[in-house]
């Protein structure tokens, strides 16, 4: 048994298909977003701009956030010191589960320390205590999700994504009498598209299921007061578990559910996921605690970012570059080749200081490997204009097709 | 299918086993740690002395830890932005890195958003790039180890609490050429003992097996530079992986393992819970680059944490009461029952201003219901006599078995 060919055969296969990953090294600069330094290669710190960042309304630069967390820093120090059950429960976390659980008018919500553990934990723990439970899993679902549904065990059936027919055709083939959750994405970041969230919970009415909906990418970004499509669609309490991040509109780092008091309950004496771990740092939370509130009273970020998506896509169409049709903030423009769509990246940070990372699988399935652009209420039509043009000379440059 | 009955059937079990936690809802004083605030019931805060977190050297207040967040907070602002990949991977996550590659002497370091994410997303991953990979698990290893091989979906052996002879008999007891992983902690948390883990190297050796340590409640505690056991031991580069937790002796908030370059680029590579997360806050990476280089640079903190739990302990004994003996830091004091655990806790609080959570099932095995006093350099003498003589009021007054 030789390990190390079987781990560099692992490294082998990613070089091969040219998806071998590089990060790059960058540094944002406070207060110019989205204006960063780049430290690849060894010619010292460059400027460049950034275009891929899930801080999609530069939360994470906002005076009221940044203050908020220097005074927690002062008040309390760096970290809770412990688990929520041993130590490190603040209150901290305390008023940010109460103003999450307002934000879609649920009794209450539990933090964890990121989405990705909110999704994993909740949805592993949610169909273990229900005995019998079958998942129904959008085929798009973030790895996340899946990794939940995966670890609780239970069977699953997947429907073709945002095809509610197959949904309730599966749903259809059930006993009635079996525990059914419905898990998926409101706004679904690589595609840009929206599922249809009202017509899910007639179905889940309809056969008795419980709903899951990841709004990560939804919540701070659409809704009166932040609170994601299902406040838009004014459906939120229709949805059994609402499910968010903290780490992108949000601008700072962390994850939660928001749900009914027995099911934040449950999750919380039950998932491994959330018991065993030290909690999210108070300066964390202090500096969410901000940033919600920020978002709740006001819609100026939301409506300039989301008038940033809608130039950069006008400006993408004109001038004949694939960009896909999305009805959202995400910009996504198509090439379907890892290869190519890294090559793309390459030059547009090399020449132009552009820094958009190339999506390749796992992320999103082989052959659709893409460039996603996130437009924030910082990015300047100038910068728009400079990005479309670079990216017209290198459509050329390397003979990619253009729209059809 | 009454999905309500089903949660409530969850929450009554606990009621029932006397384990429903409540989480205390504390503000520590920062510059006056242990001292903090605690805002149970209806009463407004109230002070009180923290005696249970695992901030163990109090470095989640110390000044050149709370500067360097600072600096970063204003720097760069509050959150990533983005996974590791796209767009989250900032200047110090790769500072870091090679600052912990370098505490544990190995080439390679990888940064996770906890220690359980550490621990789950490595094992889970590594035991699945091994084809057909056994994984030798000592059976009082952490929830998150566990998950992370169940997981995996790979075969388990459990071997009894550092009970060699029995792991060894179970390592020979498999096919020469099948992979083998041997998954153990170094310090373990609620008992206070430690591995031998010299010797479980020399049985890797033996039979041809990876290693994976669990440093957790060591990094930063143990070593001149604050390596962990393995390093007190010097046994760091016969250790294939050493997994750590950037939320409990480095003060802060995160988990990362150490490894050779090749392992550390499969697990980067394959893990979708190092892949698909916004990655830790640069504030945070920040905060832990100045904690964990103090650390290297200063013995101080360590010397007085093992002189105040040692003075602890010896207090504890004189006073006929029942504490564990431990060659660590952990001072646990045994109470077998879930209920009086929560009644001698409750007391301290309320008439003592005396923080400990009692530790229950399934932290620890049911019948081994104790409190876990973790004294630092900030606990002073006075304060320990001052808990101690609580404590066998308490003993007397609930009539709690004193020390055989
Ligand atoms: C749909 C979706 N759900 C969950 C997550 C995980 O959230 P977090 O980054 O807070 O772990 C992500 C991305 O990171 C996501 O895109
Ligand atoms: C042994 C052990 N491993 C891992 C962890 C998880 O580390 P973290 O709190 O950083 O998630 C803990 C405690 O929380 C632990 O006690």
């Amino acid at each position: 048994m030789d390990y190390n060919r079987v781990f560099n055969q692992a490294i082998d296969r990613l070089h091969a298909e040219g998806r071998y990953r590089v990060f790059i090294d960058i540094l944002r600069n406070k207060g110019a977003y989205p204006n960063a330094r780049c430290f690849a290669g060894h010619n010292g710190p460059k400027p460049i701009t950034v275009w891929c960042s899930n801080d999609y309304l530069a939360m994470g630069q906002h005076p009221k956030v940044i203050s908020a967390m220097e005074e927690a820093l002062h008040n309390v120090g760096a970290g809770s010191g412990g688990t929520r059950n041993i130590g490190g429960n603040t209150h901290y976390h305390v008023d940010l589960e109460a103003e999450l659980a307002d934000l879609h008018g649920k009794d209450g919500a539990l933090l964890f320390t990121s989405g990705y553990v909110s999704n994993e934990a909740t949805l592993a723990t949610l169909a273990k205590v229900l005995p019998g439970c079958i998942v129904f899993s959008d085929e798009l679902n973030h790895a996340s999700m899946i990794a939940g549904i995966r670890n609780s065990g239970c069977e699953k059936r997947v429907w073709r994504h945002n095809d509610l027919a197959h949904l309730e055709e599966l749903l259809a083939a059930e006993d009635e009498e079996v525990p059914k959750l419905i898990a998926f994405e409101s706004v679904y970041s690589m595609d840009g598209d929206v599922a249809d969230i009202a017509a899910i919970c007639d179905l889940a009415d309809k056969y008795n299921a419980l709903t899951y909906c990841d709004e990560v990418h939804a919540v701070g970004m659409y809704g009166a007061r932040g609170g994601g499509i299902t406040e838009r669609d004014g459906v939120a309490d229709r949805v059994t578990i609402i499910e968010g991040t903290l780490g992108k509109a949000f601008g700072v780092m962390g994850g939660y559910i928001a749900a009914s008091q027995t099911i934040v309950d449950v999750i919380r004496s039950y998932a491994p996921g959330f018991i065993f771990t030290t909690s999210l740092s108070p300066v964390l939370v202090a500096g969410v605690l901000a940033s919600v509130r920020h978002l709740k009273a006001s819609s100026e970020e939301r409506d300039a970012q989301q008038a940033a998506a809608a130039t950069l896509k006008a400006m993408l169409t004109e001038a004949g570059l694939p960009v896909m049709a999305t009805t959202t903030h995400i910009v996504p423009l198509m090439i379907g080749d890892p290869v190519k769509a890294k090559k793309v990246s390459d030059i547009l940070l090399a020449e132009y200081g552009v820094y958009v990372q190339p999506i390749n699988y796992p992320t999103v399935p082989r052959g659709t490997e893409r460039l996603r652009f996130t437009p924030g209420p910082t990015h300047s039509v100038e910068m728009m204009r400079e990005l479309v043009d670079a990216l017209s000379e290198i459509w050329s440059r390397i003979e990619l097709r253009k729209a059809a």
